[in-house]
């Protein structure tokens, strides 16, 4: 928790935070541009610079000099499994029970596919849930019969013929932090089974999953892990119960013995049944490189000063007015916060303008995102103050911010 | 076809033809390591330069610099349909009826699922298919409850109850390249439909799916296209059947309008339904420059340049005594030919200590992949020099060549 009184009030105040911040030396890793303040790393993670040398080193050493070779010589075929178990490390999982493959997208359609033949019952998420989620639970269902429910947000899950739940640790929209431990003892009542999407927690979220007894999980690769434009995503299941599971995407490196080419399809140990096809080496690498950042780094330090960027960004920009639709000052919220403003569109665009990177979020919702990897609090200081800046001078008017482009 | 009599018979025959190659500048794209003669382009093609150049400027320009804004301003959002465009050029079909998504694996997946929904009946596959399809078909027949058919290869696939067949266009063991047309007569009398494996004949193989009516089809990235180790694979499928399937990995990347943020799923037009994920942008690009390599090549050179190295290599082994399991000299075969040898392991070995890198499959098929785009025939005729010389003065017996790797 962050008691109010002790944000920085004066931008003399941030920069004395940032002399004393555990974090300083992360940023050391980064590069960003001249005159950019990144608030956006929920969406995409800018690059360490160790994740591009890592990519001209694979590129051209590994992959033009060693060629087929670099598959046991450079040890890309363990690639999914050490680079899970650096992830391992950042949610409190055994460095086995993770495996790296695939997309976010890809590993929910598998892992719920697994767990609902498993648990059996319906497949259930909230509404408001992040859309790919009930995308792909769409998909699962239409093609396995798997009956699916839409439950309202802070509904029981298991109070209906729900089994199978995913849900995110932390929302997309407000950043609240979810129950983890509260969730899971539900489903342990209810024999079901939950799957976590650590998306926006992963890397800025102090996640223990062993703690709270969480047992199934996905997660993304290039948000807060600024892993790269589409790094490969993460599954997490407890090795033992990996182990009684059938995943519907069988492909050839889940197998247990992948080149011996046999026409039966035997699934490998644990959680490495969850790889699917063959991964891409060189996303699979830059996010293998950009997980070595958190070295050393401890994980409570991080969710810490990444709420303490949020309280002191929101505390500073209430004054104009802006409801807040993230968790309030002082609450268990995530890395970024979310603001509702009906110009919000042209706002965000007037903030690009000025070099301060946020996104926006049809129809209304301006999102800030505070990555305490590379962000200092004179940073966010400077990123309020353009925001009320552009707020006072309705700058945000001008007409070439309200030109739509293709949002992403 | 070539006749054998116009086969290269001396080195400098070979040399003389690389003269009069048609192709010869396509190999200026490419630079092989110094004293390395690469036969395992049919299973990690090595990369083009410019390849490299645009991973360099994809993480260190677009993602370091351009950070979120790429994906608008890089145009990242449409690579997979711009670099899908690239690969129909390559096996003929329309532009816009092929995307490049996820593995080869994922894909089988999603058509094999969606084409089920739609024709019914069982799914079938041949025996001796590339073991990952068989996994994947398992996987979707346990989910969906799909019936599954292993039939013996050769037989006609839709004498029984199967009504969607997955097939190899160039079987990966012996590079048999099968009758595209033929095959799809009868699936159209059947009311069937096949799904084509492409993997080991994008690149190499004059494909007209157009032409011979093929409707869909996946295929892989890293082999004869050189787009990297385990680069992105793709999916086709003519626009206006595409149009009516419903696939089921139904991620927010084939949604029609994915930062609508829509609770309820709504497919993409066409092909790119077939999206799932976000994908992975970094392996992706190689690709994508790796495809500009073919820009006006003629398939159709490709394919026979390949064949006639292949039969040169088969005619000067032959001496030997080595016995082939691909097609012979004078038929139609795609980019590569197998031979079984009893020590086939340790031969392949001893090649790769001389810079003569071809593969071995258990448990006695040594492969030895001819990709046109960056082999002469003086490569191919030292190449054949190697294994011919290693097998005369059993050279293979060493004993560092019998130590048992893992292998890729």
């Amino acid at each position: 928790m962050t008691n109010r009184s002790e944000l920085p009030t004066t931008r003399d105040e941030a920069v004395r935070r940032d002399a004393d911040d555990p974090l300083r030396a992360l940023s050391a890793h980064f590069d960003l541009p001249t005159g950019i303040i990144y608030l956006d790393g929920n969406s995409l993670g800018p690059p360490p610079r160790r994740a591009i040398d890592r990519l001209t080193h694979v590129a051209g050493v590994e992959w033009a000099g060693g060629l087929i070779k670099s598959w046991n010589d450079a040890n890309w075929i363990n690639l999914p499994k050490t680079c899970g178990a650096k992830v391992a490390r950042l949610i409190g999982a055994a460095a086995d029970d993770v495996i790296v493959a695939d997309s976010v997208s890809a590993n929910i359609f598998k892992l719920a596919g697994a767990l609902w033949r498993r648990y059996g019952g319906a497949v259930g998420f909230e509404a408001g849930e992040f859309p790919t989620d009930s995308y792909v639970l769409q998909g699962l269902s239409d093609l396995s019969g798997a009956p699916l429910r839409q439950l309202p947000s802070g509904a029981d899950p298991f109070a209906g013929d729900v089994k199978v739940f995913v849900k995110s640790a932390v929302d997309y929209k407000t950043a609240a932090i979810a129950d983890i431990s509260h969730i899971e003892k539900k489903a342990q009542a209810a024999n079901g089974a939950v799957i976590w999407d650590l998306s926006h927690a992963t890397g800025v979220v102090d996640l223990d999953l062993a703690r709270d007894g969480a047992l199934y999980a996905v997660g993304c690769g290039y948000k807060f892990l600024n892993g790269g434009p589409g790094a490969p995503a993460f599954v997490y299941a407890v090795g033992e119960l990996a182990q009684s599971l059938r995943q519907p995407l069988s492909g050839w490196m889940g197998h247990a013995a992948p080149f011996a080419f046999d026409q039966q399809y035997a699934p490998a140990v644990g959680v490495s049944r969850f790889a699917c096809g063959t991964p891409p080496i060189l996303s699979l690498s830059a996010l293998d490189a950009a997980l070595d950042v958190f070295d050393g780094a401890r994980m409570a330090q991080l969710e810490t000063k990444a709420r303490t960027l949020g309280d002191m960004f929101l505390s500073r920009v209430r004054s104009a007015g802006l409801e807040t639709i993230s968790p309030d000052v002082g609450e268990r919220r995530g890395g970024h916060v979310s603001l509702r403003y009906e110009h919000g569109y042209e706002v965000v665009q007037a903030l690009i303008a000025r070099g301060v990177i946020g996104d926006f979020r049809a129809p209304d919702i301006m999102r800030f995102g505070f990555s305490p990897a590379y962000l200092s609090y004179a940073d966010v200081w400077d990123g309020a103050d353009a925001l009320l800046s552009i707020l006072q001078t309705e700058e945000w008017r001008k007409p070439e911010f309200a030109v739509r482009r293709s949002v992403t």
